[in-house]
């Protein structure tokens, strides 16, 4: 049996909370907080502490699950927490990663702990597909598309801006440039014609809206290098219309099967989710098992989905890998 | 530079060739045959060799790529190039796996050498789908589905047969089924419901071709849990029809995101392929360079696509793979 503690009990913590139902092999021994973990109790099942007690857990939790977001929460928590536990984490601002790998890498270093950053589905199985389909047909490209969905880490971007009170972000693929990257060998598609940003905003009265939606379409990573559109609406409009999970992308690749062969070999990978929190809490539990099992055999170190052999992931021994699903 | 060799010239072999002009990392040092070598070189710029002077190359060579076919080549081969070379092949008949998994790994202890077994698209990169959706919603299932296309283990199945001169077998996946593995959560779907096989047979004028079908159709692991159906056709039209290497196939997996909620979560993976010897030369390519690195490590046996980290198998180092691809 795994034992986990999660830390941070927003959606992405409730999605781990249920992945645990289908997981036999992985038990949560307590849901860490910064809040009052009293009045948490009641909203929950698990075991719930205050953040600042986790320490106590360090002999007892094999895997902490980070489940804060990565604009503000992960950045500190995972280094943090990485020097006393192993930890998965599912820091997703993409130009980040190597320099939160790096401190994530550092901090495992005081107790031997061993980590996994950028866990979920982008980052993490879409990045498996992106090096999986250029190690085997470099020839080609991969292009990549989200939504329609909310993104998790731009709303949460948006929610941290003074002034917001509710904010979510809705992802739009375009049309024709998922068509482009499926039919063509090599279309030119920049970031901004692949996909559009669209925001839904609930604001203080008091707040400057046009500042908000300035420092929305502006900032770096997120928003600046899209067709990005603010909308503010009414909390009883937010409440009423933007409470779906959904989720959804692809990964498409295609190359010519021969220099002198006009002919496509193509790749894709698609995830459709009624729920993208709790895929999300899925995806960290399969790494968790994994790092538990990286931990045992004496690996220490950070780690991201490049280097988890899919065996890991799997609860069933190699034998039967091999005899079932090979 | 990884220094590979090329055992075999027939589709496949042609196909890890057509690979190698988009991989300067890695190069052919000889095409070993059982033919006559000084006939085949004219068919090939790859320097050729009998099979018999492959022990020649025991310090050189990196790598063998086996490109038998399995219903007989691979069973042998495998284990006897595995004695004293890394080696990479494609067994594809799944009910075998463990037996030629033992087989191989057998014979890599004798001079401490490093295999890898069934790679390709499936046995391959579908198996490592099917280990992952079970992994990360265990709660779901997963469909896999084949064709339109020539599968070349059944051809050459057929094409082993006495009295057979050449044939093809088509893969078709019903429609119905894989709607159902669609839109459905947990469809039951028998290997009947799912595919049919249709096979295109030129038989030598003096044959039992009633024997012959009745051979195909009972052909354990190979036909006969199918419906299949067998065309006897003359050479003339087999060469103006059938030389197509086109196929592809999905793997479907769908789960429920909670168990008090109706609505799925999908995950599905497809590959479209004008060629699939050059794909499945492309995809073996690739894992050569995984076995090369293990074996750099001091890591020997027998491995599987399972035991084989995403980073493994691209050229880049770790860094640039955070950098631009996670």
């Amino acid at each position: 049996m795994i034992n986990i503690g999660i830390v941070g009990y927003g959606n992405l913590g409730k999605g781990v909370e249920t992945a645990l139902q289908h997981l036999p092999d992985i038990q949560c021994l307590a849901l860490f907080t910064r809040r009052d973990p009293k009045q948490l109790q009641s909203t929950t099942t698990l075991h719930c502490e205050s953040v600042m007690d986790a320490i106590k857990y360090q002999q007892s939790i094999d895997v902490m699950i980070m489940c804060g977001g990565s604009a503000h929460d992960l950045k500190e928590q995972s280094p943090a927490f990485a020097k006393n536990f192993c930890i998965v984490d599912s820091f997703d601002t993409h130009a980040l990663i190597p320099q939160h790998f790096a401190n994530v890498h550092q901090s495992t270093k005081k107790n031997q702990t061993t980590a996994l950053i950028s866990a979920g589905w982008d980052p993490g199985l879409f990045s498996i597909q992106r090096v999986m389909n250029e190690a085997i047909l470099p020839q080609g490209q991969s292009h990549t598309f989200w939504g329609k969905g909310v993104s998790q880490g731009h709303s949460e971007a948006i929610k941290n801006i003074e002034g917001v009170i509710e904010a979510k972000q809705y992802t739009i693929p375009l049309k024709s440039a998922m068509k482009a990257a499926r039919a063509s060998l090599s279309p030119v598609l920049t970031t901004r014609q692949k996909h559009r940003r669209v925001c839904y905003v609930v604001a203080k009265k008091t707040a400057n809206k046009s500042a908000i939606k300035n420092q929305i379409i502006t900032m770096k990573d997120y928003f600046a290098n899209y067709q990005t559109t603010v909308h503010f609406i009414s909390m009883e409009t937010f409440q009423k219309d933007h409470q779906s999970f959904a989720h959804g992308g692809s990964v498409i690749h295609n190359a010519p099967s021969d220099p002198l062969e006009p002919h496509l070999q193509s790749i894709e990978y698609q995830v459709r989710l009624s729920s993208n929190p709790s895929f999300t809490g899925h995806v960290m539990c399969a790494y968790a098992r994994a790092i538990y099992r990286l931990h045992q055999e004496g690996i220490i170190g950070c780690k991201t989905v490049f280097d988890i052999p899919p065996s890991y992931l799997h609860p069933l021994p190699q034998s039967d890998l091999l005899s079932y699903l090979l």
